[in-house]
């Protein structure tokens, strides 16, 4: 055997210190060592490991939840995550939103050319963490690394795969009147600690983002036999958004209470220095439930046994009569329109 | 109803000579209005229809294949496809490399500010017509828009689950010494294709991108009990790169002849007027199938009787006896290795 082939065989390890090269997307020989070097070792799993196009995985049931994401933020590192984390956590909760067990995810990278290897491996550090913390498994993936000055550092597109255990129809069209909006926690966490890290903004005290996985509380409230009719979760657009396009979609009128709208005196503060309204303010660890009244209080209580759900709120109720309307009640008494986000308040927040 | 509301209900269309905003990334009404007016009128399935964060899939059997891959091809547009048409064929073929019947592919989208709406369009139209011709459904997606500069016009990442209806283990671990090896059709053509693209090339004759799906003359190979025990297509790093990981992976040398290895008189022309070797030059529409010797010649005339297989080959065999080597003998009968590409040949050729 040629020394040559010794070298295929035991390809030297990549330093930390080098950068992303466009051959690192040229599928040869310096992909195949970026993947075994960064990429197997983080998210090691016998489906990733065969090596192939396509994961195989089996299914314990014949229904599923599919979706997927791209993250941009800037930002890529921010207080309370990173791109990584974001990419993980943001797949997952779209699952959890149909109410599904997220199973499988993939990660398709789009990498800047000179990007530091040490970066690359500190995203996937993070990945790997929030896969297991929401007890997701990482088997497919692809990267692509594009010349320098045609991307921004790294870009991550995450699939995934979740199986539906339940008979529900968890979807904007199944809210109707009567049903009670709970919130599972304080809004516009995301959002400000994206922006402050982004701009250098020092507020008193840190604001870090609530990036986390729902999919422990929704598979709990679905364990408990809650009637849930819908999920959202509140990302860009934040919670005004959400609640626009569920009234929209299910051609209710739904109306919410401003006093019953958790808001930590930190992001409320970084709010009125912005000019920014919290309702508009992205989270990624926080979601709207729709559920039947009289399933409210015993939902809640299950929702504040979990970490992500400590703060939950009965913030409104869906009543009917109108075509896609989203009412606010203030603190004060006054009532208010909510109207969906209308051009761009916060860019690249995931 | 206030005149508002009613706008909110029926916005104007979006007119063709629009540009993308950072905004129609943001979450709010222009993110709807996009998808209300591009993506869902192209992509138009029940699945996507329901507007939900995941969409959910039915499956006949309990056993699936999922992939993702991104596409970042310079320029969009080429002889023979462009980056819609790319990223559905890309993502089927992956899942026919597993045997797998390609069902549901997701659609991630990250654009620039200011790419010409019409561009937008004209892709989703491409997209929705490769699915068709594929037969999958594009059931999910996400938009993301990053500032002028920081993206190069479109990035497109396609995830997609499949089926798998056979009892094989179609994996490069299961090749074996006597198995033969088969080709498709002619190689080369993509990557020559988008590289004159780029540079601005004339050949006498265009040289049209190869990309198709590859699926249908699989699940007929899996149909007619063919027994494969390794599929692969032959993308970035080209038919060399491709049978190299295979012969790693599987701990085997595999032996091919020149002579079997059909290259179009323009791609060869093309080739050497560039300088690039076409056993490395990406295809999008080809594969190799390791298939029991036995079955080799009916396979042959499976493959022969589908469009993307009408100059399929036997092109080598596999022997035992070596850590994964590739050689090649060649026309005037010398032997040489087939390495596996080191560096970059062609960056950015889907």
């Amino acid at each position: 055997m040629s020394e040559h082939e010794v070298s295929l065989a035991c390809p030297a390890p990549l330093a930390n210190d080098e950068r992303i090269l466009l051959a690192h997307g040229g599928g040869g020989r310096l992909t195949q060592r970026l993947i075994e070097d960064v990429f197997l070792p983080a998210f090691q799993n016998p489906a990733l490991e065969t090596r192939h196009d396509a994961a195989e995985c089996a299914l314990p049931s014949a229904h599923l939840a599919f979706t997927s994401d791209s993250y941009v933020v800037r930002p890529l590192f921010f207080p309370g995550g990173d791109i990584g984390t974001l990419a993980i956590n943001g797949t997952v909760n779209d699952l959890a939103m149909s109410g599904a067990r997220p199973m499988w995810l993939s990660a398709a990278f789009i990498l800047e050319e000179g990007l530091p290897l040490a970066t690359l491996r500190r995203i996937a550090a993070s990945m790997q963490h929030a896969a297991a913390a929401a007890s997701v498994q990482i088997v497919t993936g692809d990267t692509k690394v594009v010349d320098q000055g045609k991307a921004d550092g790294v870009f991550i597109s995450t699939s995934g795969v979740g199986i539906i255990e339940h008979n529900l129809r968890i979807l904007p069209a199944s809210v109707r009147a009567g049903d009670a909006v709970l919130l599972s926690g304080d809004i516009g966490r995301h959002g400000i600690a994206v922006i402050s890290a982004r701009e250098g903004l020092a507020f008193e005290s840190e604001i870090a983002s609530d990036c986390a996985p729902l999919s422990a509380m929704v598979l709990a409230l679905l364990e408990a036999s809650v009637e849930i009719h819908c999920l959202r979760d509140l990302t860009r657009g934040g919670l005004a958004s959400a609640l626009n396009e569920i009234a929209q979609t299910a051609r209710v009128r739904i109306d919410i209470n401003e006093g019953a709208i958790p808001v930590s005196e930190a992001v409320h503060g970084a709010c009125e220095i912005l000019g920014f309204d919290p309702l508009y303010v992205a989270c990624e660890g926080r979601c709207v439930a729709f559920v039947k009244s009289t399933d409210a209080e015993r939902a809640l209580n299950i929702m504040r046994a979990h970490s992500v759900g400590t703060g939950a709120t009965h913030m409104g109720n869906v009543t009917a009569g109108s075509e896609g309307l989203v009412t606010l009640r203030t603190r004060v008494g006054t009532g208010r329109i909510v109207d969906m986000l209308s051009g761009e308040q916060l860019p690249r927040i995931c």
